[in-house]
């Protein structure tokens, strides 16, 4: 079964089965009870401990289980916070962070606190110099990911961390797409994960403080996972998680390469199969399994449909996908396109075979949205008062892509030097119209609010 | 395998653990997607919340799954109180709730909210009276648990929920112990209970808003479960809990008669079988499965030990058992006895020559014990300035249950009417001096303050 969103989740690692089984007969117990099955109860969960704190690179006392990785995200930032009160209430981000890591910056701000977004440059990346520009003496935390969710990119958290470091600001490594398949290199002060992204059972996060971080627990607290993790332990998903964890990375070194490899044809093959399609994130520096490209006058949603009707489980950043109706604030920050937008993320043990069927089925899948979607764009009304040369297209009301397909159907009726002016009220015009620009050779002449919505102005240049 | 401690975890019912194995193969996909495995996660996920909104009595879009009982009663506390804010930052408590609604109710004081304590019988019974007294014109939310973890007292919840009706006051109920029983009888607002309780997976709680309840989850949140729990979702663990409760309640009728049985067994043979023991708790508005006692002289500890060297689960009470060093909250609060504590809790399917098995072994622990205390325990030294009808006992610095030994041993040597003072740094004294005078028909005196402790007063009566 080709699913190529192990971003999202990762399928359920053999290992992870057997150990939850396991676990689920020998671990049941409460292991703050001092019978013989809590006894047992405690043993697994302190192995458990001591496993995965070996694949973070801490001590098992810095590590404690959460009930997500987004949970360990929200008390990490929380409490690093808190711990830091007294020097500041300021917090930097990149911008391309987790939503979990933005949402505790935005739960920060609402409290009263400041927070500093990091831009990426066009392949996602966070520069540490931009890191050290946003530090401040009332940074209480900087925050950024290992590797980017959506694109794939690798940060640079050694030399951030090292930034950080010498400000004297602990930095908090949200290692939720990498762990599994490398521990966080670089003097980091926090570290967070979610085990379902590497083929562990859902329900377990891990949170690890470096001893010496200053950190005061969000309350209200309780007694277990040393006051970071209220309640009950998930102890058959604890031991599953550590127990995968272990088993994916022994096979990391092989299974990367190959993956690598695979993602490699798809980042080459695509661009040839398909017109008009933008592969992001940086080609070298990325996860192994991971790839996203942008396809030019295709809606997302209809996209995966037809993916997921040949078979593909795929993921997508396109405003049309998600109940927000924005595009994803990766592409956002790194200015790119977002109309049919498509993430693959390749599980362990994805053959060449089922890449190459993908890249059977994906330029057809492309060409049928794309025909069906040129059929329900309509004629463009011309005119205006700009007279002859310029255009006024207006989209108000219509949903990405049809802005960008009726500005391509225009543009030819402007002569060179004329403009057309789309007018629009979609979010996702503001990152693809200048996308369309740059990837059409055409020159994108700023925007301007209008009654209702945004214009858009391209001045024809090809 | 007689373990006799399902009210802190029951083992996974057969029914949670077929659910739990067949969600991990159907139900591994985020639900969130709309490819096919999404989809099928997403159906898994409305079954399982219909399922689960049966069993509670509410509609499925009024309930959350959480990542335990304590995270839906912290969330539960803090978004009830959150959504009246206006109204006021008061909140009302029973004395005796789960220690998760207790630090609810202290990190809202931390933050500048006041809370009110409603106090208990000896029985551990909250009256409706009582929560009636404590509502005030600013009470934003008022907390009582279904039925008392500890001693198993089942609480008016349907009186109190009354009483809050009428002075506009929600009412949330934790119904952590009793859900795998019945459903929440009255007119309750909030709800919050616990799978691991009902026999269903770890990493499961749910949590109930009735519409029309206000109610601002705590943030940061995100877009999962209503905003009520960030994170992804624990599918296979959901789907399991859903299951087992419809399983439990099925089973509920039958299992309820012969447990409540086997509980009055041991309700009136151990005070037969073993000297000096309190029984405490309701013996009728109780929950089936459920009997707390108390042995004087005797260290809980010491006792569960025992106990667990001949193959039984219990849980306990006692200051001695916790890291604490302080008594069990809810014995405290019904001021009954606190030394050699033992909490019973039946699983269901146990029979009767389980628990003739226990009554057969627990009478010689006890003894074991109690030889044991009373070799360690000091030949008291006498004397003090008040004469010789008065005695002072030093125990400071020994721990329970020393000071109550000792003051057994010396209470002949007074005359009657002539007094024994205990001088005891230990918490626990507070609550059991006076529990022994009750049993053993002398005289309590009362307390004062002293140098390093406390003096506790006790007249010779018999």
């Amino acid at each position: 079964m080709p699913y190529f969103d192990v971003a999202s989740t990762a399928p359920l690692h053999p290992v992870a089965r057997q150990a939850l089984l396991a676990a689920l007969d020998e671990g049941w117990a409460d292991p703050a009870r001092l019978y013989r099955e809590g006894r047992r109860a405690r043993m697994l969960l302190d192995a458990a401990r001591q496993t995965a704190a070996e694949a973070v690179g801490c001590r098992p006392d810095e590590l404690s289980f959460t009930s997500s990785g987004t949970r360990a995200v929200h008390t990490a930032v929380a409490g690093a916070l808190a711990g830091r009160r007294r020097t500041g209430r300021h917090l930097v981000v990149s911008a391309v962070e987790h939503s979990s890591v933005l949402h505790a910056a935005e739960a920060h701000e609402a409290d009263g606190g400041t927070a500093t977004e990091v831009g990426v440059d066009r392949t996602g990346r966070a520069a540490p110099e931009a890191y050290r520009a946003a530090l401040r003496p009332d940074t209480a935390l900087a925050c950024l990911q290992s590797a980017n969710h959506e694109v794939g990119t690798v940060q640079p958290v050694s030399e951030v961390a090292a930034v950080c470091r010498e400000a004297g600001v602990p930095l908090l490594v949200d290692a939720a797409q990498s762990l599994g398949w490398e521990p966080v290199p670089g003097d980091w002060s926090l570290l967070t994960a979610s085990a379902h992204k590497w083929g562990g059972p859902p329900g377990v996060g891990l949170l690890a403080v470096r001893k010496g971080v200053r950190f005061a627990a969000p309350a209200p607290a309780d007694e277990r996972e040393r006051g970071r993790a209220p309640g009950f332990e998930n102890l058959p998903a604890i031991v599953a998680a550590a127990a995968s964890l272990r088993a994916v990375r022994d096979e990391a070194a092989a299974e990367r390469e190959r993956l690598a490899a695979l993602v490699d044809r798809i980042r080459t093959r695509v661009p040839q199969l398909v017109p008009d399609v933008d592969v992001v994130g940086d080609p070298v520096r990325r996860l192994p399994h991971l790839v996203t490209f942008s396809c030019l006058y295709v809606d997302g949603e209809a996209l995966l449909g037809e993916l997921d009707r040949s078979g593909f489980a795929v993921s997508s950043g396109s405003s049309c996908t998600s109940s927000t109706l924005t595009p994803s604030h990766v592409l956002r920050a790194m200015g790119v396109l977002s109309e049919g937008n498509v993430r693959v993320s390749l599980p362990r043990g994805t053959t060449g075979a089922d890449v190459d069927h993908f890249l059977d089925v994906l330029p057809a899948a492309v060409r049928r949205v794309r025909g069906h979607l040129a059929e329900t764009a309509d004629a463009p009304a011309e005119g205006g008062a700009e007279g002859g040369a310029d255009l006024v297209l207006d989209t108000l009301g219509k949903r990405c892509p049809i802005p960008v397909i009726e500005l391509a159907k225009v543009i030819g009726d402007v002569p060179m030097g004329g403009t057309v002016t789309v007018l629009s009220d979609d979010e996702a015009a503001r990152l693809d119209i200048p996308a369309w620009c740059d990837m059409r050779d055409q020159q994108y002449a700023g925007e301007r609010p209008v009654p209702g919505g945004t214009a858009y102005v391209v001045r024809r240049h090809t």
